[in-house]
């Protein structure tokens, strides 16, 4: 029986998941959750994640909400072999959950700040994109981007010399941000960051998801 | 040998890391970063972590940062069998990871903007509390925990029926919430929320580091 993901091809969460499947050639079916409808914030949705957002996977009787969980538990269940968790050593696995934490810690907040106010806001909300927060959060990203050219001038992938979730989970935002704003520079003006971006986002399983994920 | 830690026994995500070596009864040794005089945004510190943050940790030759990252690594390399991490299964392993992301993704703002407000800002800072910021926060941190009260009232802990890692990733902030604030009826209006504090808050590993949690 093919898993569920509840959410939607174009959102970034949603991307992180079919990211995996794609990855590991899992069958899945995509159940759209109507947001603009309010479906989220509803039953059934509710009791897949009581703090209504999406996506969330069911397999089987099992319901997880969170992509970076769905991500974890889809390699765990269906990838042990396929490197994406190097869960072999705790010192390799400490590798791919230290880049996974910096997405989340250090990454996510400007460019998902960045993406909101220069696509999200004038694009579905009618809104105006705030310049000042733009500066401030262009500026945030700078740095975190200054620490990734470092390490990738070390290796290959931000977790050693393979691709790994640590990587995967990056793609959505980077995909919106390339697409979508006129800061591209922030990634190509940086060899390695460039020369990472152009690797992990030509793989088939990336190039297959990213062709579903636009607002326009 | 040892393991270091390089932060401050007060410092919330350091009191993280101790929690998991106390619980483990690893051995360990702090070594104290100068916060006020900038050591965390100096060499040699910026080698242990490139965004100049506490705590780090050092084993042997392995360098890690971001107390999450740490937490995982310790259960791993010194207590397999702690049941703190349930890597037995994907499913036992994905319901630690689940409320292990919502501690970050959705408790872990609100509560640390409300202890910043609240404590850090005048305390340290000789600033003063934003009451709108603090009404806002308080909200959220009040529907968080209504999710919290109906999650335990199925399970003892988050993740089931014992102790792990997504209970004791929720110490810090709670001690100092709870310690701090005017606001601790917050955890103890809603009965659940108040027998897993209890549970906690009583372990011996929690009272031997709270004990050196203080900025007053």
């Amino acid at each position: 029986m093919a898993v569920k993901v509840f959410g939607s091809p174009a959102s970034t969460c949603t991307g992180r998941v079919l990211f995996v499947l794609e990855e590991l050639g899992v069958e899945y079916e995509i159940v759209p959750v109507n947001m603009a409808a309010g479906e989220h914030k509803k039953h059934p949705h509710l009791a897949r994640n009581p703090f209504g957002q999406i996506p969330a996977l069911q397999d089987g009787d099992l319901v997880l909400f969170e992509s970076r969980v769905i991500t974890r538990y889809l390699v765990r269940k269906y990838g042990k072999d396929s490197g994406l968790l190097k869960e072999t050593t705790p010192e390799a696995a400490a590798a791919v959950d230290q880049w996974m934490e910096v997405e989340t810690a250090q990454f996510s907040s400007p460019i998902s700040t960045l993406v909101f106010q220069l696509l999200f806001l004038p694009v579905f909300y009618s809104g105006t994109t705030d310049e000042k927060v733009v500066e401030a959060e262009l500026a945030k990203l700078g740095k975190v981007l200054d620490v990734y050219e470092a390490r990738l001038s070390k290796s290959k992938y931000l977790a050693g010399e393979s691709y790994t979730l640590a990587d995967l989970h990056h793609i959505s935002y980077i995909h919106y941000f390339l697409t979508a704003t006129p800061h591209a520079s922030f990634f190509h003006s940086r060899p390695h960051v460039k020369a990472w971006w152009e690797a992990i986002s030509s793989r088939p399983a990336t190039a297959k998801v990213t062709a579903g994920m636009s607002f326009k």
